[in-house]
């Protein structure tokens, strides 16, 4: 492959792929708001990009075959703020991926497109939309994004709908953890596949709990090793009570299902941690 | 009910339903963007408002019970038309709707959320979203958010995917028909149902063509009476040839199927005709 | 066709099965716990006798091909009444049919069996059980026993899921009516059918607001004439104020859907009309 | 339409579509291994060939536009003879009708590919194939075939699984009947629908008790009109006795369910007039 | 934990169960209808009580917050059996629970209430029900009994459709066994999950025959670790012929599925072994 | 078991079966058109025949409890040859088969009966026949004449539809793969199930990238153990580039979904390793 695109590079599920990304191709263009993001990766190069400027993701995405789109803004936030990052953000690296004939996007969509179902409904790829915040809805608008420009202009693209990329510290995420090495497994999956038309598919280790059923999207290849069981004792003992009335307990997208529209930082410790993640 | 908010009062298909709707509450407020939208019904004041302005929809929900939202751009336009008054105007409509306190948003959705699906898989309200335009797109994203609402703040929302509301005057149209008449039963039955939570019903007549399933939106009591059928003859005989490989014909979506994205009024008279109803 | 066995005679809806079923077979047994039932219609004979007695059912049942088994309490009670009447006579009366050589049971069953599912849902007959009251328990019960013999024993039955049959008086009675014209055709087509193994159908007039799906049951035949449209406006203009958050009015069940295990009565006089029926 | 062919031209059925298909185009073309059809009708002409001869069929279907393919053994035989008209005439058609730039065939698919279901699964035109003869076989064998012509070579195909085209006479024909008007409709919808790619739709008449569900299918606007309901009174008088435990009571096939494979003259009159319809 | 309560503390599984409760909480009570049940394990004490009794129920489940109800008939009897313990006995176990405050109850279900199911049917936790015997029937009814109770009641319930769990000595039990390190698994993770709603899950081990499908219930996080398949060549070196026409053979309930109704004891021996368990 | 008939015994795969087959029966049936296939197993007889003689396959079925059959010609060819050997012959082996008195035909059908589907699909057992060439449409009719022959005359069948058993030489055999060893196994499980019925499961070696779903046919057993993920590396930086425009990419049936009908022999060497395989 000859030129891989990371937006998001400065972020913090994007600075772990940069390396494996990388060695993926000849050249890996990184990119974010920051300033800049340390040290490069052989073949790697920095550009420093606003999503919401169609102009700036023009420039970065030339020549790139495959597009990973990691960038955007990482909680929940306000209507404001969701909508220049997170939608017309994701209006500019789809478009400008198309003018400048890439073959696929891979993006990091998320649990919250889907959070307001029920764990206990074991949701597949193929649930209805129902996002539990702006966040989310952004991320429903990004799917249907790509499905719009794979019918309608032929570029693929695998939507990774990733349940919590953070450390095993609460019930959820017994179920939810998603290890780096596995986030790895599945981007280098998207990227391999030959054809993808538009995919969706859940992020995920192989937890004994996992509350999503994948199995629609196995013909990606995905094989999670890592399992948050090993935590399980641990993280049991120390969790608060039960209560089968809240949405936070009952719901795919935890905490975000009680947070209020647009709002962010007011949860406790252990939930922040949880809902930062993805 | 004390009131009822219309917005795109001005419009093709509002302008037909400021009558019936004054004669459902005490006060119908209408809005559009227009000056002013002639003589006013019993009951019926106007206002002018944008709604790409939070503010000014704050002013018109003011005290309304229900709002029945047909205010948006009403054809495929450049991304920056569609993101101002479909995907901002729609969320202003619901935030502005829920901090005034109304029970219900009804909502103009359309085919072309789905147009992209087969006629022939004879898709019911459960389809995934396929869009076939930023139109569609916008349709999508606005009924995302009306989930969104309903699921975390008890915000109803009926969303009446509309086909086609024009002439009879093509193939398509002989199943994409939706009469004044039906169309004034359908936003009456949303309006009367006393629970709806987040639903979605196509807004199609009785025709014998008819190529979407609604029977899961039956319990809303909408049972058309129109039936384009009686045009058949006639169209059918000035038909263009038929072509199996043309999307235009296969798709739900019919000439959006093929229209660029972001482009509109390129299409020959027939095609314009037809897709520029909702 | 020789004997039909009516048990519930004495109770509304089985007095008006009386007569057209004594014009179906040449003799109908009718048989409830009155003393009498009155006159006797032209080849009918009343014998007295407890559902919860298997003996009183063995006689009752002696040389019957048909049974039509509309006995049992017809509200929530309390549970040992339930069980006495509603469960263990549901059981003696299949038993004794069974015994006895009948060739099906035609059985009164109820909307309430599946009354917790959202009336947006749109159920259909393969929907799970999800019962609203011991009565609804009971019901379910009563479904799986006839699943039970038929699987086991070969007895066929027919379980009519009667959604509602009083006067249409609330806005739920206008998508739940079942009018006696149609309780009675669909009787007829339950015992008319040649062959119909274990079969569920719900008990529902052709209404604009019928908030269940028959067609999985259509090939029994049954086409409702009545439509409880036309007292839809009367009944609309008279209704309390919508609350989406009731379960009475998002419910299949209805006020059946907030009443208290065990007890009835103490709902107002227009919930006690409704959920009186079946 | 330039040109039309149709197969079996001789048979029942097909004798009572050269009218209506000579106004549908400015040429027919029958065809039937009959020495001759009788006068023809204006526009129509007569051509006798083997389906077993791709030559022949080849001759009889150049210049066709759209080929409705009628012609077959219409009852259970023995395997050789199903194979020669049934099969092998079945891929003659295919391959000619391609060759010759045919864009579409209509054929007379049967529910005999789907007879071994049970009435009571009111099955869909997704059910998975279950034949019930050697006939019903090259049923299956012909759907197939028209799924690969239009997956590999673009040639559309609906496929009409008829349930039975006779007298109304028995208790399973109450339910199965298609009129001939119906029939007529059903051929001409099959034609006009603008784009059908494999599409497959049952042949039945709006009867009261049709135990397949067309809904599926209702994108090709097929709307019957008569219903065997009017002859129920008098065919249930005389049925015979119900048997629970009878396949061909209780199967879509009726008694082709009961027919040994590969032959046929068996049965009682009343089933031989059922079973020789399609 | 501060109380788990255990009913059928002396049968079979119940007393394999004791122990690993017990230090899941800090008091466990059993109950059984046996005198004593032994040498009690640290913080279990032993109530006798009559699952048919409602006063010893509430007496037994006071200050419970968990009740794992395993007490009832184990094996098919006469319906004044299953009635008393298996349907009274669960009415009165989950009214004491709830009168009592427990939060939830994790119950002994059986594959019997969907016994007469094929095993090639490969049936998920969404299949209706279909029972094999009285036995069955009263799981079915245990089954809408906690579905009520939650849905009217907010007690929650998970329902272990316990397979077999016997040795493993006939074919079927390759498919069907279910370990016992395999079952205290499955009974742990019940009561860990924070929330399960009404939940059902097979309990079976990790068998590469086994007949059902449990993937949607995988969110409780159980995964057997033991496979009868170290069994299987003994077992089918001694199998009796196979009948593809026994439902003893082909159905999930095993024997149940041929025994008659309300009897058992008379089935040969490796049958009762496979019978007896669940 | 007295007797196992194997046919197409010279074939690639049949050789393999041929040693472990021998030692599941007392006696080895091996079928097919050579002359000889050499040195014989113990038990192992063999018998020259050829499919398309019926009463050639009686003399070989002749007191067979179980026959093998994997006889057929194994790539596209023109239709004469897959009418005579694939289609009449597999009607043979059945007639045969049941006349003789067998219990089931274990069939090497093909991924390509439904070789048009996507994989992204990710189909089941239960997806529609949707075949890519006549090799496929002769599967597809051999699976509907097993479904025939046991609905109507009780003999079982299971339908292995093999992915491609070659090298994993191309990045869809990293898919498709079914290793020999996993084969035998899968041939086993088979056979031993007691009880099939009419069965259909995908030959499939547990391969990460594996595109099909085979869930619903877990009863039978088959754990598959290799996994062409030990080729990745190698395989994928070899590939030719991606298209997603390319059925051959797309679809389950690889090459086969782009060749011509009825020829074969024109694709690159690496796509007839691939197509050649089943």
């Amino acid at each position: 492959m000859k030129k891989i695109v990371l937006t998001g590079a400065a972020g913090r599920l994007g600075s772990y792929l940069r390396e494996p990304l990388s060695k993926m191709a000849d050249a890996l263009v990184s990119t974010d708001i920051a300033e800049d993001i340390g040290k490069l990766y052989e073949g790697e190069s920095y550009l420093k990009a606003d999503l919401g400027s169609l102009d700036e993701m023009m420039a970065v995405m030339e020549g790139a075959e495959m597009v990973v789109h990691f960038g955007a803004i990482g909680d929940e936030a306000p209507w404001e703020d969701i909508l220049h990052s997170n939608i017309i953000g994701a209006r500019n690296v789809w478009e400008a991926a198309y003018q400048q004939g890439a073959r696929r996007v891979v993006y990091a969509s998320s649990i919250h497109a889907v959070g307001m179902h029920l764990k206990q409904d074991f949701i597949g790829i193929d649930a209805p939309h129902r996002p539990d915040t702006y966040y989310g809805l952004a991320k429903c608008f990004a799917e249907d994004l790509g499905s719009l420009f794979w019918d309608k202009r032929g570029l693929e693209s695998v939507h990774l709908r990733i349940l919590s990329a953070a450390q095993v510290n609460n019930p959820r995420s017994l179920g939810s953890w998603l290890s780096y090495d596995d986030l790895i497994q599945l981007v280098q999956r998207a990227i391999e596949a030959p054809t993808t038309g538009f995919s969706i598919i859940y992020g995920v280790s192989n937890n004994d709990r996992a509350p999503v059923d994948n199995h629609l999207a196995s013909y990606l290849g995905y094989r999670p090793k890592d399992n948050a069981e090993q935590f399980a004792e641990k993280v049991l003992a120390e969790a608060p009570p039960p209560d089968p009335t809240d949405p936070a307990q009952m719901c795919q997208g935890g905490p975000f299902a009680t947070v209020e529209l647009g709002h962010s930082g007011t949860a406790t410790m252990n939930i922040v941690n949880d809902k930062k993640e993805v």
